[in-house]
């Protein structure tokens, strides 16, 4: 199993550095005959796309990507499916004061330490550039997902940005589409503007939490005892750039919860259970029980800032650092599509595992 | 890749339910030559055991480790090691009660929607059993470690049950050993032990929160991108049962914090790097950096509990249930040598590939 | 992937030494709700019992499996089924004549060289005992198969011993379980057996060629590239203990064929293709045709003999072995059930994996 | 683990059709710090390209490899490496002459009852157009394996084309650059020349046997059970379009050995151990003994013949069918590169298992 690839039969390798000729993932079990061209895939990098506001980073990348293998006449073949998005706006920015000195809150100490060499432009592979890879990867499950289990669908929002949360009474799913933050509450909006502003003022980042929710999904998805669909989720979204907390249903809620409150009570209904309430966030055992699924993820606030901060070179000489350019504020706003990719990928994988094991 | 396997040179395969003959564990990819016989495993199950006091469920097993393969004269072949613990204390219950209604907060319901057949007594494969044949293979984990990285430690504790937490200002790992809740705070035994006599007698249950941590790491475990450290480690801390959610260092903490506070700031130190805090628990870009490794996962509170919660029947008629029987008021004490044996799990299969791929 | 694991969704992990306490299989990914029991897959370990005749091994095993999970109330759960079975005639035997000898032929020099330790027990891990595992899970994965492809009937025999190869003109299916020797040629069980006393008198032992068939093969099991029928049935009967060549359909044959007479023909039929010859082996291009699968492999001289060979010591000091004690002159014999459990397994795998993909 | 990919730490994995715009392959899990470059991995191809002299086909591509990530500053960084090759040379054929009608002895009729859909140009995914990727990965695995094992050399060479077998008498590995067979017997070169001259001019092809060796071999490579060297290897050659059996050593001249024969005999040599033969090509149990590793693989003759074969077409009419175009004598000429290829794929993948257990 490659450390770059994810998935059981279903799966996801992606490669490419930052500031290398290209990114890319490689789509690799998809069934055969789901319509797809480059056209639904570019739909979803788009979304992500840095550069769409003044709350994200300008860099200006067209982020235009190139099916290389497994599509014939407008369709899946089976075969491995190759997407590559050049590397076009590699500004020929100076790195060498990078180049020497280790980034707090980065990659780069580590990788340093691990490899006794580093890809330093822009970050190499642990620049959030490789996200756009899984969001390519992304397009693809949703269109597996869309051909075979149609009321399936996924959404992402924004539900904090710093100390600033939603109010989830005013929820409305249609409004995510409808602001810079993906936010379901437009009532924050403002708040979060005001918020941000000041932040790349202060030359400061923040930190944010989003979730990522599932309609419409199946039972039984997720396997004991290391395929739960929740262990996979957690690898999933723990393994996107700078997430440092996962949550299913209720999350770290359950902590203060007695049982008498955790468990959602289930009553008869036509066609199956009605569960009275989604504290499990639609998991139980690690199987899907046909609820909405919930995941939610803390993204640590972005480690490029203006205010300088102590570090350590190569050599272990004391040095101080800034990092100049074009970075986020709240790099949590780009990681909503991300997080979306990533269930998508996920579910497409368990739902062709389930078929595997049970035929249905 | 078994779904009931994890790990990708030191792979554990856990299997058996909680009322057949017996449950094991299959560890491959272990080094030769390491010392091990069924003492040192022994002795990490007799932590983990019910029935050591009164907080935690009275089923009383032996919880006998065999060695069946793979040990030669007191060391590691280098072969599977098999270990196998039979299932003694399956009392004749009458688990008729179960077998035609899906307990709430349990896998039952999912279980059945998935596979058309489920082993209804004690929870078959979804049971907490299955975690002792974790603790056995962390048992082998922590051999393999004690070999390769003798300054590496791994030690769990409670740092919150229901509402009360710990004070971190008096932790003392000195502690841990010396409570049934392996708390490093010596003054919320008493509240705790409070607490959960209240619970119990309300015939009701609740959550808690665990942390584990790995002092003396090496730099350099873990790799990109789905071979993340952290990203491995909340894959098999989601897999234990009832966890609904993991963080690494400051976890969901860091949606409220700026960017200047959030990197961990460094100076040169003799032998290596100083730094200054450590708020991300040890992993940067999925890869160790030698500072210790912090990892918190929240349990769901037990739904066996003695409330009448609502729910159905398998022919979708509406019944309610109580769970009699052994059961924990809080199942989270248990699961903290559980969360030590996947932690030393993910560290030496991460130490293994490390070595595989950088020779060192 | 365990190194002792194969299969990708049907996985079979074997473990054990011969002389340990037991060996045993582990299936992971069965489909639930396959009747099983272990009378089931006691049939088969049956078949492959050494003692069995005269020119088979009179190591005296029970082999009688247990079920240890996986099965409840007669049926597959879907979860792990761990089957054991423990080594009964561990004849108190003197083993440390070969202790410090490495027996040519065996592999106790590079278990010594890669490990630095070995269980040179009967061969530890390497001992052909191992086999019955992967023999129970053949049964497991028959009874799979059974139920999903109801038409698939795998079947092996020997087609050659030493010099004396069947006569195809002769091949009578219903002839194989009636000789000692899985001959589908009657003519040539007495030339087998004079030929095999004969070389057990001179103290020898002699290769022979396994040929394994299924018939009522469904199209399309297989995949590109590394997926590939052949390619997993290759290294399903190279894996097995002194197997040292592999053929699919024509094998070795099609070296000096021409393109002309290779390719097999088709013509139109009722409800599909007639082929008009299967040199291909009912495979074109890893996946296969619905032709029958042919498969054979070559088995080495058993290597304990009782003609002295020279060898050498553990210290390097020049010595020379005999094998004494209870040995098959052709273990080529003992090998035909196992080839077909591999089969079985493979094709198992292959379905499921089909089924993920494709849905049908 | 993906269909398309192999390896259990060195992985690779390729992807592409014979028109689509590129083929290529992912090397993830290589060491860092590797000199790598275009060139070297080019070196490989431009053996491997086809139209290098009359006997194999007329097909012009430049094959020119393009590195898209994984390498910095000239040496791998230990992050995926990606390789690309663009089709330049897809001449505007008409293919709608094969679009409804299946070549007898291509994947054709099989790809379509698996996926229903088929890229029919040029042989799509099974066209052996993919084992340009892999003897790109092999050049990537060459420079792994000259960093850590400097004494190891991989060759490969021809020896039989149809009924025309090398003399092993005259064997001389310096010979085989010099002619476009690969040869060792320089004496056999005009009897090929001649005999390959005539099945061209019959409008027919013909089939061959590759040897690939390596010498130089350490000790320990492989792992029981199915983890073998023997059976990744067989998996490995088999996987190889067009073949249809593998030998390892004797291969299947086993079958007519005696015990007394086969094994290899050992001697005390300073530094360890004198065999006094190879019959068994350098594995016992599954592990390198350190002797030269002899691998054998028999490649059908090509099915792209000019003499007109009966087949079916889609709406299962009945077809004859003629292949024009560039099509090779003797496919097995040009599978000389990609054995040796798949070979130093596997063995950089073993050195690394072996260093990941074992810590040598």
């Amino acid at each position: 199993m490659s450390i770059n690839m994810f998935g059981r039969i279903f799966t996801v390798s992606t490669w490419g550095e930052s500031h290398g000729p290209a990114i890319g993932v490689m789509i690799d079990g998809c069934p055969p005959r789901i319509p797809l061209d480059a056209a639904m895939i570019q739909h979803w990098l788009d979304r992500r796309r840095p550069g769409q506001n003044s709350f994200t980073s300008q860099r200006r990348e067209a982020d235009a990507v190139e099916i290389l293998s497994g599509i014939f006449e407008g369709q899946t073949t089976g075969t491995p499916i190759q997407l590559m998005i050049r590397n076009i706006d590699q500004r020929s920015r100076d790195y060498t004061s990078i180049r020497d000195t280790f980034r707090p809150g980065h990659a780069d100490y580590t990788y340093w330490k691990k490899y006794g060499i580093r890809d330093y432009r822009g970050g190499g592979r642990s620049s959030a550039r490789e996200t756009a890879a899984r969001v390519a990867a992304g397009g693809v499950a949703r269109e597996v997902l869309k051909s075979l289990l149609p009321a399936l669908h996924i959404i992402g929002y924004m539900v904090q940005i710093g100390p600033h949360a939603i109010d989830r009474q005013r929820m409305d799913i249609a409004q995510i589409d409808t602001n810079p933050f993906w936010s379901p509450d437009p009532d924050i909006v403002e708040t979060w503007s005001d918020f941000l502003r000041a932040t790349r003022k202060a030359g400061d980042s923040i930190g944010a939490l989003v979730e990522v929710r599932a309609t419409g999904m199946p039972t039984g998805l997720g396997a004991p005892v290391y395929g739960k669909l929740d262990g996979d989720l957690a690898a999933a979204m723990m393994s996107i750039n700078a997430v440092k907390a996962v949550e299913i249903g209720d999350g770290l809620g359950v902590v203060t919860l007695k049982g008498s409150e955790n468990a959602d009570e289930m009553l008869p209904a036509e066609g199956g259970v009605a569960f009275q309430s989604n504290r499990a966030g639609g998991i139980l055992g690690g199987i899907s029980s046909g609820q909405d699924l919930i995941v939610r993820f803390a993204i640590k606030p972005a480690a490029s800032i203006l205010i300088p901060r102590r570090t350590i070179n190569t050599d272990n000489t004391p040095n101080e650092i800034i990092t100049k350019g074009r970075h986020d504020p709240c790099v949590g706003i780009r990681a909503v599509p991300v997080g979306e990719a990533m269930m998508a990928c996920v579910l497409a994988d368990h739902l062709l595992l389930h078929r595997a094991q049970t035929g249905s």
